[in-house]
């Protein structure tokens, strides 16, 4: 029997995976599991998004242009250029989600072994797009203690390198919420301006941003055109995970050429998803403010009711729907997997992401879970009540 | 301006998009231009597939299984058995389009540097497929001379060495049309297990077989579980090319969970999708055979038209919808340009895809053409017009 590649061995595996059958089984129990562990939102898709599916109108589900459709490009524009970023559909690729867009961009951009930073907690497939094109991820720790801001500049030129190529950042982060500031954009610019590397921005959080926090994008910042490379999604934006509908944006036309030698090859994006792509870029302001009025609820509920809890921190982030927070507990690993084996409350428990899952730097993250505010504050209360008794009675509590 | 990658440079362009602005061109100038470079077919979709998109009743467009719904993967599993293959749900794993499932069979299965054997004329992507892998592809020619029956086993064997990993093949093939027999089916099996290769079978146009011609798989010989490897779509078999649909099949549990771990990384396929391959699998019979009627008729028309040309040569192909013929000209790039540029006759042309650009050894294929018959008899009949006197005025024609 022949066998599976070095590549297939090494490739990482969803960390989340490894809980996902003591989930099921607390199910098969009869026991309620609330989900904290995925970035599902629960949130309804625009109707308009829906009504587009629901009308569809052609006799042959054809091919689209790999690069995407003239009228979903060009009614992105209009998208992006209320958000200030002054592109034209020539600047876009059409991806199946965010995670096609990231793919295509570490083939296009990053040669075999070359380097991309990324602070760390980082999204976890991050090693697996990395690890496709044989791409090496160099972490920076950033630090629950100051809410996961953006390490000192001093820490990415001590890693930067002849191998260096990218800075990979995530803002608002998944996982950590944090919203990098102005300054902290404008700091990173000047680095990558200074070392010629790209400046790649995952924003499927775009639009989620709280309390007023201002949203930068390295295509607001002047003169970082060519370095500047933008992954976007409708998955969060539009709770339409599901529709695998992302992109990739940028003005450096070697880039948008390359990545499109990707494109080709997988011949399509889904002709169906660009026209709800559209629709969904009249989706009305009442949508975001009556969801971001939600998700603010739902994390002041979270954040306040974790910090209550003895001997746990959670910061309050500025953005996504995701916080990280610290317990006080030995191992998140035994500890996610623990509640849900053998802990109930209520008849119930909960599903968390163990914080080690976002770190690639060994044994960070041991005391930190994740947190998606995916479910309403209802539900939100009755899982933190969970976390609060499992707490109190795990046996590896680190609180006397 | 940080550079691409070497890989973005070494990747291989589509080439039939080097033809796309000269077809541009023509039409701008009111020219009609028939297309048969490309297999999108104009065939409807089949109205239950489409029915079941508009009938779409979630409110949100959620994830789904990174490996695609148990329910489509086991009703997808109702129609292999209807072909005899004998799998079950968790021997599928649903991918976006054909082309996902080989980009992920390679990294899942080919070392960085192993090879994999291609009888040639093969599909271009192949090549983009194997590069975004690092992989290896070994060409072996076969001959239009009789028909593109599959090369000796002897040609391969002389090909095997410690680095082969797999051979892959496809059936009926694009572009040739061959439909592989029992007996080569039988003798790739017994190569494929003295050798210990993965036999990776794209089977695409399975359902396109003409003149009582027999579809043998990978999955229908015995003894040849853990060798074979089959890609699916729902493009060609549903003229659904634009759903981005479709998936790979093995009994072999190590290379499911290798895979598995590669579309991790990209989440979930598409959830409408999924709903409309669902209604897919319930098509009825009438449909296909009203299709492959049309098909037939279609290929008789062309083969016979092209067979009754100057110096033309084109096979009878057992399947798929595409012809590969041999023309009386200098060099097939430089014709299929020509008669976009510079031919014209009742106002119209016809694009045309290079040979060359299904062969990786040099100069092969350079008087070939790929003709993908996807259009009405009427338009073929005018689209042969066109070929017959092109062929007569071109400049480089090699017949006296």
């Amino acid at each position: 029997m022949p066998n599976i590649s070095e590549k297939g061995v090494r490739m990482p595996a969803s960390p989340i995976r490894k809980l996902t059958p003591y989930a099921d089984k607390a199910k098969e129990e009869g026991k309620t599991v609330y989900h904290l562990n995925i970035g599902q939102p629960d949130i309804k898709t625009p109707e308009g998004m829906l009504r587009a599916v629901r009308n569809i109108d052609f006799d042959v589900w054809a091919y689209t242009p790999s690069e995407g459709t003239l009228a979903y490009r060009s009614k992105l524009t209009e998208y992006y250029n209320r958000q200030g970023y002054h592109i034209a559909p020539e600047d876009i690729l059409v991806t199946a989600g965010g995670s096609e867009a990231l793919t295509i961009a570490m083939h296009a951009c990053i040669n075999e072994g070359d380097e991309v930073i990324v602070p760390e907690p980082f999204y976890a497939n991050y090693n697996a797009f990395a690890c496709m094109s044989n791409a090496v991820v160099r972490p920076i720790p950033s630090s629950i203690d100051n809410g996961f801001a953006l390490p000192p500049i001093s820490e990415f030129e001590k890693l930067i390198n002849e191998r260096t190529r990218a800075i990979l950042i995530c803002s608002p982060n998944n996982p950590t919420g944090y919203l990098y500031s102005r300054a902290e954009m404008e700091a990173l610019k000047e680095l990558c301006l200074k070392y010629d590397l790209f400046l790649m921005a995952d924003e499927a959080y775009r639009e989620f941003c709280y309390g007023g926090g201002e949203f930068v994008s390295p295509l607001h910042l002047e003169g970082l055109d060519q370095h500047a490379i933008i992954f976007d999604t409708v998955s969060k934006r539009y709770s339409a995970c599901g529709a695998r509908l992302g992109c990739m944006v940028t003005k450096n036309k070697a880039v948008i050429q390359s990545a499109l030698k990707f494109a080709q090859a997988r011949l399509s994006p889904g002709m169906v998803e660009q026209i709800a792509g559209i629709a969904a870029v009249d989706t009305p302001d009442s949508y975001f403010e009556a969801v971001n009025k939600e998700y603010t609820l739902r994390r002041n509920t979270l954040v306040s009711r974790l910090n209550a809890m003895e001997g746990v921190y959670c910061p309050n982030p500025g953005g996504a729907f995701y916080v990280m927070a610290k317990l006080p507990i030995d191992d998140a690993d035994k500890f996610c997997q623990w509640i849900l084996e053998h802990f109930t409350y209520d008849n119930s428990t909960v599903m968390l992401a163990p914080g080690t899952g976002f770190y690639s730097v060994e044994d960070l993250g041991r005391n930190q879970v994740r947190m998606a505010y995916v479910l309403n504050v209802n539900d939100l209360n009755k899982a933190m009540d969970c976390l609060e008794i499992a707490l109190n009675q795990y046996p590896g509590r680190t609180l006397a």
